[in-house]
């Protein structure tokens, strides 16, 4: 009886406990999605549970380097919090079921021995995660580095994430592209450039000597997706970041990066010679600018020895520039580069340049500006390209330097902030867009020449390798504002580290680190992240329109603006509706644009017949009445992607409400406003454009697009003049 | 044998979820501070536990009110986390040991009669906890307004966190302040004037249709010190927080604040009626201008019929006012005070004037320009003054308008953000501070005519009273980048509620409610919390200095800046210091602000003999050799002062070393940087200042104060282009 009693108690409290444990109590405290994908909740499934505790008996650290440490405190965090059990930490490796962790050169020889053949096909950041065959049912997860072993423990928690089986594991792997990086693009007074999700994360005040342990978590988060390097300040740079006061700070921060394998970058001000130099002039020909740069980079090298580089933004949007002095991207570029050189740093270039006094289509200018220069840059010089040719729109064609600089490493630059895609309160899986680019075909070297094969460096044999992501973090207590905005921080990593991943098995990972593993939830909710992005690109920019957005901010609808000084920063020059019809005319007929692209393709984008539906106003100007694949007219076809993307936020919506029992209250609500206003802003879009395009098609909208609800001149007179990340 | 081993098993997971629930697993994440003083921890001393237990059988809840809705949820989770089960929620209150929370009104008769005699006793806002005397037991949190029922409940919740007794309750307590509002400095862009944790709260771009859990938290905080206002944007006021776009997001936050007491007041730019009214001008005593501020208050009461008003910052510093057209403030003021008067709104009329065509004391003028106007308000105005004559220094006499405006109800404004006393890098807690203005007496009425009296309106019968706290809230994780300037926010709405509270008692609520009740933590750093505030005035501005920081952003000293535009804007203004000695003379010989003091007080200050030596040199200049009653020469004494601030502050990290067991490691580790921030600047400051000044005295430090290492030139050629809070 009092025994009964007794046990009755303990259920009692090991409910409670777990109530609370779930964190049902914590409802009032908005803190569940500061843990982004890692969130390492108990499995629900009993029977798995007991798999894994049958498998799982302990761990065992091999090495002794703060990695390592890492690497072990993280696994048994991890299983510890999903299996809700105690993982004992081993000394040795004897005992049966274990979890060994640790570079090659640190495991026993009988496990070297094992490995010894496969450790042979991973590269330093690579990693093994081996079942060993002899009865002691080992797991092994090691690698050439510390590093390595850290991104193993990464995929190995991954997959008790995901509930997969750890049978006879025998999973090798390593990064397809060297250079993983971020771009802050984050300025010192602590605003993030076109940034929504508060603050710079970078406290410059209370560094160097206060780490803030959001520093660490950062570094933790990028390390589980095998990020590793990020670029601390805005490409529109302010030279202050080289002197003494901020380079102690960026040490810090370099410091405190180093155990979870990420390199610390900065921008270099091409002008810094002059602002914090105090020389005449930053021509890379002068020898006192190149003495200068050389000194600066064994000053920031003596800091930070393991320093990767400058990102330069160099004669772009009025920032200076070699052209400044009458030399090229060439001679700045290598003028960085052998100031980098000595210590191993590279310098990341940019190729975003279009010029107020270049006359020609902007979507031509940065092909026709560096494709000259093919070959005649440094090795440890790589030209940082964005996925098109104009800024980061809902949908653009690949931009046609990819293939086009075969002697020329080019990397990757896609924007991972939302700067045309709705901010931070649209809800746009962007996975699905970065992949749509790296699948396409260049044709450069023949089919199959994607575009992940040139950033891989695999078609053109390039040793340095790289994909930078504008960051669309902040110190909002969720990171990136909307909590599916966290999927595009994650999904650009993994595809940084493996560009042939699958957008659909990325967001499937994620749905499930992030919130639940029930299928009820996933199946629906994958197929929303999936959808979400052509939602975006029909309610913005349907059938290959773009930059027709608000000026400055870029917030909402602004097709009419056509009075900005340089013609190419006003949308009417890019939709050019006239009365005859609408798009931009790239075509041999037009700027012959298509000719950038390989023959192949550039046929394809030439004739109106073959170019895809989802770019035929990018490539051709057509009238009103122009009939499109479904029998639609022009207008009545843009009127009703305009309204497809409307209905397919509605859905959206429709799918989320279903979802509240899978998700803890506050996501759930966040979700749903976030929604709502989306669906609200794919309205004023559809609404604003249609009404401005209808003055020229002179049309009624098609059945099935709801009526305007306001005037085209209550569109035209809506300000935003503290819009956010509009600096 | 079966049966032990399960209980064996019970016992195991029993103790993992303890460990998990304690956060031991969550040591990656930067949380814990997230929760400020609401940590609500289980309760340690098991004995303690089974005593609540015993006497809290469940809680019965009488209202419908959100605001009930809500005590209740904070008294079950609080009840639920800090003794380890479940509190259940009972329809009636027949049961034994129930607490019962509601209204008087909503009670059941029986309760009604018991306690109608004790209800006479509070105002609208406060509440009575009651044990009957019944043997039911019940506990009994009631009011007259279901807010005051919230506050009660966090009154009680505070016992329980603080681990007091709660036999034979019998607590009778309302608020001897009506008006207790936040002034939050933040302006529509999202940065906040002299604020030093992250970005605004306030989210202008997602409002008014994306409700932030996190301003659901805020009011849940203010509500459980008893604040009940919050005036939204910066007294450096922009006009567009009053058009419709904005006050529909006002709006929306008005709502979320509204179930927990809040009412929302904005700040009114004076030329608005010209900025957003399309008027010419804005002078009171124009008839257009008076309909359009009526105009503007019933837009603004229809969306929000609570509103609670305008504050004003209205011909200071550059802001417009009445006087830019011939008017004065009393104009000013009554033109707003008739727009609010029939929604029942006030005007918060800030005293914090100084021109520049005025050359007398800037100490002077605030009380030269409003007493001659003492009675000639409205009703619904009350005069916003700051607790000293300049402004915010670490330590001011109190300000001179306090009792010298009887027929004028006077509010205190106190800053809680840290602009002069080390921003939120310096442990330095402020109640002290507060306490030691509110104690002052002003010999208004004669002896024991405290500030606190004045502000509470007992003293000259007012019935609108108030006291406003410059916050210091950002975005920052731990809401205020300083674990520790939590308990200003904490302290400065406690002694809103009761002007009479000791600071040490609020220090030691706060310490058990947010870190420990363990006495070995709490008497130590109880210590050094009290400690804090004189160590900040030793090693910045001893014995009555002020006004001394560098200019624009007040980040660390500069004594020797004598170059701005206005002379009252320069440190050498303020401290005087030259070859005969140091500091301002306010006295009969001087500036004679001692005059606006009570006689009492005058003659106090004016004499260097009675002149408090805390006060020395705000109101003396003194010779280098005069002797202070320790038998030091001012210089040696000085000097002394100085390294005393700086021994303090190692004292504090001595303290803090030994607290390491007490405190979880995110916490620890931060408080010990942010520390060893605070003893590196303090140094700077001893050592800036005193070579500063000793340029003038031609003296050798006395034994016992460091030598500097750096030189004057060193400490003036430092510069802070980003430091915070300057905009």
């Amino acid at each position: 009886m009092k025994l009964q009693f007794t046990l009755f108690n303990f259920f009692q409290k090991l409910l409670f406990l777990f109530f609370c444990f779930f964190g049902i109590g914590e409802s009032t405290t908005a803190q569940e999605d500061y843990k982004l994908w890692l969130q390492y909740y108990p499995i629900e499934n009993v029977n798995l549970v007991n798999t894994y505790t049958s498998q799982i008996k302990g761990i065992t650290a091999f090495g002794e380097s703060q990695t390592i440490q890492i690497a072990q405190k993280e696994l048994q965090l991890g299983l510890q919090s999903m299996l809700s059990s105690r993982i004992n930490i081993e000394k040795n490796s004897d005992s049966k079921g274990l979890i060994v962790i640790g570079s090659i050169s640190n495991l026993d020889d009988n496990l070297k021995q094992q490995l010894a053949s496969q450790i042979t096909s991973i590269n330093n950041e690579g990693y093994i995660i081996s079942s060993t065959s002899n009865n002691k049912k080992l797991l092994v997860i090691t690698a050439k580095t510390d590093i390595g072993v850290l991104y193993g423990v990464y995929h190995f928690l991954r997959m008790i994430q995901t509930n997969q089986s750890i049978d006879n594991l025998a999973i090798i792997d390593s990064p397809k592209i060297n250079v993983r990086v971020l771009n802050h693009w984050d300025n010192l007074n602590g605003s993030v450039e076109r940034g929504y999700a508060g603050a710079s994360l970078w406290n410059w005040q209370k560094l160097p000597d206060f780490i803030d342990q959001r520093y660490i978590d950062y570094a933790r988060a990028n390390a589980s997706i095998g990020i590793n390097g990020t670029v601390l300040n805005n490409v529109n740079a302010n030279a202050l970041i080289l002197t003494p006061l901020y380079l102690e700070k960026v040490k810090a921060l370099a410091d405190a990066f180093r155990p979870y394998g990420i390199k610390v970058y900065l921008t270099a001000r091409f002008s810094a010679p002059i602002e914090i130099g105090k020389l005449k002039t930053a021509d890379p020909y002068d020898p006192a600018v190149q003495q200068w740069w050389k000194d600066k980079a064994s000053e920031i090298y003596k800091q930070i020895p393991d320093f990767g580089g400058f990102l330069v933004k160099a004669n772009s949007e009025g920032q200076p520039g070699p052209q400044n002095y009458g030399r090229n991207h060439v001679d700045g570029a290598n003028m960085l580069a052998d100031a980098l050189a000595p210590f191993g740093g590279i310098v990341m270039w940019r190729a975003f340049v279009y010029s107020e006094h270049d006359a020609d289509d902007r979507a031509k200018q940065a092909y026709s500006e560096f494709v000259p220069y093919d070959g005649k840059f440094r090795d440890n010089v790589i030209l940082q390209v964005k996925n098109g040719a104009i800024d980061f729109q809902p949908r653009e064609p690949f931009h046609p330097m990819f293939g086009a600089m075969p002697k020329t490493p080019l990397m990757m630059e896609f924007q991972i902030t939302q700067e045309y895609l709705g901010f931070s309160t649209h809800l746009v899986y962007l996975p699905k867009l970065y992949q749509e680019v790296l699948e396409a075909d260049t044709y450069s070297k023949g089919k199959g020449s994607t575009v992940a094969k040139i950033i891989e460096g695999s078609l053109d044999q390039h040793k340095l390798t790289g994909i930078a992501g504008v960051a669309n973090i902040g110190n909002d207590l969720n990171w990136t504002g909307h909590p599916f905005a966290q999927a595009n921080w994650y999904g650009f990593g993994r595809l940084a580290w493996n560009p042939s991943l699958d957008s659909e098995t990325i967001a499937n990972e994620w749905l499930r680190m992030t919130f639940s593993n029930n299928p009820n939830f996933v199946s629906p909710v994958l197929k929303m992240m999936l959808d979400s992005r052509e939602a975006v690109v029909n309610y913005m920019t349907p059938l290959g329109l773009h930059h027709i957005m608000d000026t400055g901010h870029h917030y909402g609808p602004g097709p009419w603006v056509s009075d900005l000084s340089r013609p190419e920063w006003n949308p009417v020059y890019y939709h050019k509706a006239d009365n005859n019809g609408i798009g931009f005319d790239r075509s041999s007929t037009g700027s012959n644009a298509t000719a950038q692209y390989a023959p192949e393709v550039a046929k394809q984008y030439n004739n109106v017949a073959t170019c895809p539906e989802i770019n035929l106003l990018w490539f051709h100007h057509l009238p009103w009445d122009y009939k499109l694949k479904n029998g639609e007219t022009l207008w009545n076809g843009l009127a009703l992607k305009y309204q497809e993307g409307v209905n397919q936020v509605t859905t959206m919506q429709t799918t989320w409400e279903k979802m509240k029992s899978y998700v803890d209250e506050n996501r759930f609500k966040e979700v749903q406003m976030l929604l709502h206003i989306q669906q609200k802003e794919a309205k004023w879009w559809r609404d604003a454009c249609l009404l401005y395009f209808q003055q020229f098609s002179g049309k009624e909208l098609p059945k099935g697009v709801e009526k305007p609800v306001h005037s085209l001149e209550y569109f035209k007179s809506l300000k935003f003049p503290f819009a956010p990340g509009n600096n």
